[in-house]
């Protein structure tokens, strides 16, 4: 393709985008394709000469959009926003036609020192000391097993240069039960056995029993075991509650364990000052994630990771074979050995552009009307005959089951009531009006709304409620 | 920021982005800046309200590419072709803007199954037979932990679901002491410990002596160690050699080690069938991966992992949280367990526009161009009087020394010839014209041609010699 075509059809693509954004709430949010749909829509072999152009951009509307369900739709209450701001779009536009690759700092040192930059603006944004050191992965799981491994070599005095765990004793690692799925993931992934991984039982407001894990972890170091490190959830999934992490921290720090911080999700509230309190003691921890592509908005991927001490980092994840190296002496930041990929994406210049087009202002505000969104749902909800909140509100998630009586008048329970929850979120989602995901807390089903996509306004979560009142009537 | 403002700042990016790829030859192709200096021109404090658009704009021209070693330019021989196809950048442009996150099939059926199609087309181009299925990863390092962390619960018979790999005899993993250094990486975060992985001597052409690797494991299996991977190198980073992956399945399979084939770099070149012989045997491997972002064109990141079963890869790599579960039967894909991060880009839209805006033909018809160039640079360096190539060409990449006499006629040997070969290869770097990373071949540095960039025609190569001729006069 020559550099007109592109243009050519650069131009046609960027009006489609703000088009299919401006008008976006007049799809159904949850794609509505059977299975196999999609994939049916083409030719099975691989084209050999061009396409025609035009048919390749109408395939967006005809297949691609219907083949997707709406993250960007103001009726999104599904998982955890994943906003895209349109200014952070552009950053990564510029990124992709710029077609740089991270290798090391000489093949793209503004891809380094923005990375660099950007990171430290996120820290001074969230309140973070600047001895945390900041970069940027593609997810919260990467950067969760990144901590894992850091916390595992740091325990076993680096055995991967001798023969890895078996050499010692065995290391164990905690988590709260009601921790992202990646967090047990990574500690699998990182060889610490089923056998050594302790999901510790929730409090009444769905965060991790710090009491249980001082016992877990005492019991694990009589029996010869090594407490290495303790994930801290800072907005669990499904509820969105925040573990105690000066708790955390603080029985942590008596076994020497690693202490991460997975706050992928409300990391994002600690642009608020009045909020930073929910994660006192982070400054104690060793390493922290907040996903800035979740609820501040840029575009995913953007996971950020910051590590207290990156000479650390550094020497789990080093290489430094004869081609990486380069004529500069060592006075630069090689990011390659922050993390598992070799090469990077110039991810930092959709952090660059979406904060010098949109400005922290602006997104502070923004989720300041989600929490207000949230808390007015919240009202709703506690004022409602039969509906009942099934955690505590934590942040802009909110859990809730509509709870009738049978005909007898006795509590709609067990069973039966978990086919009235699915039913009526899937009244929901199938209206095409909004998007929830369920989740089961203590074994049973419940309803899930998680506000904060980019364009949901007030009069949406009215929509919403009014919606969902009339879905469990069936 | 607006639909209108995004549109017109759109526009004006992508006609900056067509220009500068226009223009690049222009440039300087490797990077001039000092480093901090790329981040001193930015506050230091994150902006609070927007900043003036096209400042932001401007910065580009400004700041950010020059503070870039230019990828796209064609002087670019350095590390490996990293192209990024304007056809596959349209595809990224795309994906950006619909802002759509794969968590699940239902969260976006059409980024699970165009996924799915494209490693199809993929797979097809390359040759590879219709049980391989692939998914698409950031870079070739991950797909090799990924592979790694698969061959070691095969031979631990999932270790990871007891006590790890301590609850069983020692593994060892191999590859060639010429792999990138990717693979010894993955390996050391899989645990496998340093004591257990054999990097193997290379034979005359810069292959795993694949004599050596049969002693090797014989040796382990006889102390109760149990050879549990072996990685295959098609393209090894220095030399770009081409281990023997017949060879290498017949010794694996007498031990039932997992054989991961690295064809990250010559993968590409499997699209013209007359190559495909230096990849035989790679049928009987267990995985193999390939960078659709290097030679093949497709816009960083897109590394592709064919697996032969993808229910072992499942079965290391899954989670299905209730947040996770939708109402769909089990009649979909869930990517999510085909790799190590939960959320996932779109990014088969860019091998989707690649291959139907570009076409397949056009893609091999380059690579024989670059193949061509490749064999006339080899042949001038035969000719010419000093030069030496000191490994045996491989596909696009050549490995040569200008190897003067001394003053009293005696040849150039040791630190002093070493010292010769940085001085040119810097002088041509310096000069902006080319950009080579040497490298060290049996400890001394050697010069590196990689052909292959997008914009790389013969002239440009002639352009080249002559620079390497000149540079070599000091």
């Amino acid at each position: 393709m020559n550099h007109d075509e592109f243009r050519n059809l650069g131009h046609q693509l960027i009006d489609w985008i703000a088009d299919y954004r401006r008008d976006i709430a007049e799809r159904p949010v949850r794609s509505r394709v059977e299975p196999g749909w999609v994939r049916q829509q083409f030719d099975q072999e691989p084209p050999t000469t061009p396409d025609d152009p035009q048919a390749v951009l109408d395939d967006l509307e005809r297949v691609i959009v219907p083949g997707l369900s709406q993250f960007q739709h103001p009726g999104y209450y599904a998982f955890f926003p994943a906003n895209a701001s349109l200014a952070s779009v552009l950053g990564d536009i510029a990124g992709a036609g710029l077609g740089a690759v991270g290798l090391n700092w000489e093949a793209a040192p503004a891809l380094t020192e923005l990375e660099e930059l950007t990171c430290d603006w996120f820290r001074q944004l969230v309140g973070l000391d600047p001895k945390w050191q900041g970069s940027i992965h593609d997810t919260a799981s990467t950067a969760c097993l990144v901590a894992t491994l850091c916390a595992r070599e740091r325990a076993s005095d680096f055995a991967l240069n001798r023969g890895g765990l078996r050499d010692g004793p065995p290391l164990t690692m905690y988590a709260s039960g009601q921790a992202h799925s990646s967090v047990e993931k990574a500690m699998l992934l990182a060889d610490i056995g089923r056998d050594h991984i302790r999901m510790i039982e929730r409090d009444e407001s769905f965060r991790m029993d710090t009491d249980k894990l001082a016992e877990a972890m005492a019991r694990d170091r009589d029996q010869g075991l090594v407490p290495a490190a303790v994930i801290a959830s800072v907005g669990a999934t499904g509820t969105a509650a925040i573990d105690s992490v000066a708790k955390i921290v603080e029985i942590a720090q008596t076994y020497g364990a690693w202490v991460h911080v997975d706050a992928a999700m409300a990391g994002s509230a600690m642009l608020l000052e009045e909020y930073r309190p929910l994660w006192q003691g982070v400054e104690e921890a060793d390493s922290v994630s907040i996903n800035a592509h979740k609820w501040f908005g840029t575009v995913f991927d953007c996971s950020l990771l910051y590590v207290r001490e990156p000479q650390h980092l550094i020497r789990v994840m080093s290489t430094n074979p004869s081609y990486l190296r380069t004529h500069r002496a060592d006075d630069v930041t090689q990011l390659r050995d922050w993390g598992i990929a070799l090469g990077r994406r110039f991810r930092a210049l959709k952090l660059l552009f979406h904060l010098r087009l949109d400005g922290a202002d602006a997104i502070r505000e923004r989720i300041r009307r989600d929490l207000d969104n949230a808390a007015w749902l919240r009202d709703q909800i506690e004022a409602a005959e039969h509906w009942t909140l099934t955690a505590p509100p934590s942040l802009q998630t909110l859990c809730m089951r509509h709870e009738p009586p049978e005909a007898d008048g006795s509590p709609l329970t067990g069973e039966a009531l978990d086919a009235h929850t699915l039913a009526w979120v899937e009244t929901l989602n199938a209206s095409g009006k909004a998007y929830l995901t369920p989740t089961v807390l203590d074994g049973r089903w419940t309803g899930r709304v998680s506000i904060g996509a980019e364009p949901t306004e007030r009069g949406d979560v009215e929509t919403l409620w009014q919606a969902m009142q009339q879905a469990v009537t069936g």
